[in-house]
């Protein structure tokens, strides 16, 4: 690649066939070492020197640079040049998810030796799907499988001897991220409840039509309170189901699913008659938006009373079963048929890993798929019962990061975010331009800017004026949150919430998630000062007279720095 | 991590805090300096020394490593024993993908840099499902969508001025793999044919039960030929279409889809007062077990003619397009309206990266997800339209290594390879004892290990006898791959090809793919006579009396050294 000809980069066979080669000199050796020492510590420096979480360029401007769509022939740059550029050119417009100021989305900072695993499981380069392209690696992640099953589902020592390394044993998949594992899970699910019977081969094999047919239904559906993780709408879409057959189910006061009117639904559901079938139940541990956790153990009982499946979508929470001081509050999660966890997310692993768990080592075998020249019958390749196919070794990097922190390590680290949320709660109750929205359950707090006199307003409003003032406060809670992000110092996210017998357009919040350990209550307070600063330099004439519209610029809502 | 107490290991806050940040001291920077050299080097030595594909420890043995289930709650390891561990532990018995003598299956030798680019992405963190968590580098992959879409569709510069940076436009998405690419094409497939009509809203969120009833339908089916890859049937399944539903369609004599027949079939299927809708025709670019290529030209005139969407499977092939030698065999591609290809293959690419591509920037449309905390309607958000939620930035990999090769550098890899097989097939044919089953088209040919003797009579065997023989080749040839693989010192796969007019139970084929550049002509040699003398000491006598059964000892057909 590095020979020139009249200028120009030239690709050659010859140098072509050397990078694919372990380089014998000196010098080259040295160039890799120079190369990866650039990496390490100049993004090392790039994430330390930027506290903030964007750079002031504009999206417009940004984008006005990549706008060319032609490859072109001959090599454009050398390798070195590339990692420089990277470096230089594009991490400072990345965003600095690692600053202890990014507490706005559930991606943070990462222990650096999870990037040393990563480069292993990349240079190794093993192929999950099948044993011929991983061998040990498949072990080593079937074991993990049933070390992970077993802390969330914590089964007998007899149970794991059994289906540890049994080639007919699934206890879990990794799987991209926590969308596909939910998917994996609901699709199980459907082949559970439409089962081959007689002559019907089951849903996977006859199709939805068929299986609605056998069983005498024209409607499958599956319940989760509307507080469920988005991608539970699209596993209905994508499976057949149909997205208005996921039936958002009420919440109570602490946002858990409400149960009385979750049993008032199925008693409908199941009424004399009736056609349609309950596929599953979904208990969510963590809600993506509130960090709330459902009722699972009363779930688990309704789902065991009508047979249904109950899914957990822990992607968020599932970790905290590490944690002495707060595993109870999963309790019930161990009842569940499928869970949901993310392994970029609360197990601190880099860019990408999900997981799904069954209770039950062979209920997987619905969606088991043969090849002539892999994952044939009876062999071990882990490919032959999963929703994707080629998969890099994850497994590898999860496995060494338990090794390395123990399960106390990771307790730290989830009772340092519950702890710290906690007093972040605190901190915004007492101020008096606040309020908090939705308590900490976990890690995660929700809350607004509504400046006292305001709230004052509230208490005695009648429901005209409720809606208009919620309306203008969801306009400055929305331009609060987008001003603060342009500003580059900190990062909280927002997101709308229905709640009970409040304005029923959604109140706006600030979502904090705290999982980043360096992230202390002093940053948290400097963060709720730079939000009142922003009202009083930009919005604090907004409720002089509060029928008056329009008294923040308009911010296109959606685009950063658009 | 690093404070023991009575000689065990005990994770403590302090140093916990300090894995997550810049390492500042000297001694902390050299010691991350001196695990990264371990990890490039000391892989690099294994990759190197061991030339053969597996080890000697029988899985059985191996497998007894792997059966604690209990994730220990203090540390059990410092980083560099892990390190360690992984090194001269698992990678002796991890599978050899780099070697020259590993041409079995679709993963081989990766160019050094794609290490250090993985390393990079690992290091930034970035979630590509939204702006908020990765900024540029999602501008960075729209523009990739736009240069590897223009590669393969070559639309005209004013199309990619429109749609390049255009939020509402989606010309294909990042994914794991090549599975989950097909299944997304197959998603759209089928949204595209059951479309909101009237009050109906489609079968994206009526189901597919309301969908047959609005279209008057019993069944929805997709064609492909018996090559066809099984993702395909997993995506039927998973889609609610069902597997039976997929159509398996034969093939013409060079294994191209048989267009005689899928005329005919869809003639069938059309028929006056037929309830049935073909919801996609598939065309493979390089079948994975006999790289041969379909017909897509005349696919791409059945599909227009008929209004079906034509999806091509180019998860193999893709890249050759990149070759200006060999990119006419793709002919027809370009009108596909989806196409997949797969960055972990051609593209040389480290483990996962899957990608579809669809020639209509609307067509993801009926697959938008919009969520209240990000993919907020109108923003550029890559996970609006996308099967997965979280995702790390595999596109600035892929986007560095074609600055770095060119389309030049990939050409010479794709040209060799197709070279190579070229003079394969020669040397097999030369060679008395084996017999060419499929002829290379692209880089993957399939042979049989066949006695001269053998092929005498085949030629004058009646249909009994040749039933006898073919049964007892292919326990030969099953017999010599596991003999060859258990040896370790090169690896060919083998499959089940069903050829026409021959033996009804299928072939089995002894199946090469050749992509590693560091394979040569003097390394198949090798592996053809290496065949040949397991032949001479394993099975010799297999044929003295042919109609002599059981001459060969018992293997279990799948299991590595089981």
């Amino acid at each position: 690649m590095d020979i020139k000809k009249k200028g120009e980069l030239v690709a050659d066979w010859d140098a072509l066939k050397r990078i694919f080669v372990k380089p014998e000199s000196e010098a080259s050796k040295s160039a890799l070492v120079k190369y990866m020492n650039k990496i390490l510590f100049g993004l090392n420096d790039f994430l330390s020197t930027h506290v903030g979480v964007t750079e002031k360029a504009s999206l417009k401007d940004m984008s006005g640079r990549f706008r060319n769509s032609i490859i072109r022939r001959t090599p454009e740059k050398k390798l070195i040049d590339v990692i420089t550029d990277l470096i230089e050119d594009i991490a400072p417009h990345a965003v600095n998810v690692a600053s202890p100021y990014f507490i706005g989305h559930m991606t943070s900072a990462i222990p650096f030796f999870m990037v040393h695993l990563k480069t292993i499981v990349a240079a190794l380069n093993q192929n999950v799907v099948k044993l011929e392209t991983s061998k040990i690696v498949s072990l080593l992640e079937k074991r993990l499988l049933s070390k992970i099953h077993r802390l969330l589902f914590e089964n007998t020592d007899e149970f794991y001897t059994e289906h540890i390394q049994n080639p007919h044993s699934t206890l879990g998949c990794f799987i991209e991220d926590g969308t596909l594992a939910n998917i994996t899970a609901l699709w199980v699910a459907r082949n559970r409840a439409l089962a081959p019977r007689g002559n019907f081969q089951g849903v996977e094999k006859d199709g939805i039509a068929a299986a609605h047919k056998e069983y005498g239904l024209d409607r499958c559906v599956i319940l989760v309170s509307r507080l469920g993780h988005f991608s539970l709408r699209k596993a209905s879409g994508l499976l057949g189901i149909g997205n208005k057959n996921i039936i958002p189910m009420d919440v109570d006061s602490e946002n858990r699913l409400d149960l009385k009117k979750l049993k008032q639904t199925i008693k409908e559901l199941n009424r004399p008659g009736s056609k349609t079938k309950i596929l599953a139940i979904i208990g969510i541990a963590g809600a993506t938006e509130t960090g709330s956790i459902d009722p699972l153990v009363e779930i688990n009982k309704i789902c065991r009373e009508h047979k249904i499946h109950f899914h957990a979508d822990a992607a968020w929470g599932g970790p905290t079963i590490m944690s002495e001081k707060y595993r109870h509050l999963l309790k019930g999660i161990e009842s569940a048929d499928s869970i949901t966890v993310d392994g970029h997310k609360q197990f601190y692993m880099s860019m990408t890993c999900g997981m799904v768990y069954f209770k039950d080592p062979t209920i997987m075998d619905s969606v088991t798929y043969h090849a002539k020249y892999v994952n044939r019958p009876g062999s071990v390749d882990l490919g032959i019962k999963s929703i994707s196919g080629s998969r890099e070794a994850t497994s590898l990097i999860l496995d060494s990061a338990l090794k390395i922190m123990g399960t106390q390590g990771y307790a730290l680290l989830i009772d340092h975010g519950i702890e710290l949320a906690t007093m972040f709660a605190k901190e915004i109750k007492q101020r008096e331009n606040f309020q908090l929205v939705t308590r900490p359950v976990l890690n995660i707090i929700t809350y607004r800017f509504c400046p006292p006199q305001v709230q004052q307003k509230l208490l005695t409003a009648d429901s005209a004026e409720k809606k208009q003032i919620n309306g203008k406060l969801n306009e400055i809670n929305r331009n609060l949150q987008i001003s603060q992000r342009e500003a580059g110092k900190s990062f909280v996210s927002r997101t709308t919430l229905f709640m009970e017998n409040d304005y029923n357009k959604g109140i706006v919040v600030l979502r904090s998630v705290l999982m980043n350990p360096m992230t202390t209550l002093d940053i948290l307070i400097e963060i709720l000062d730079e939000q009142e600063q922003i009202w009083k330099n930009e919005m604090s004439n907004c409720f002089s007279d509060i029928s008056k519209k329009g008294c923040l610029y308009h911010r296109p809502s959606d685009q950063m720095h658009g």
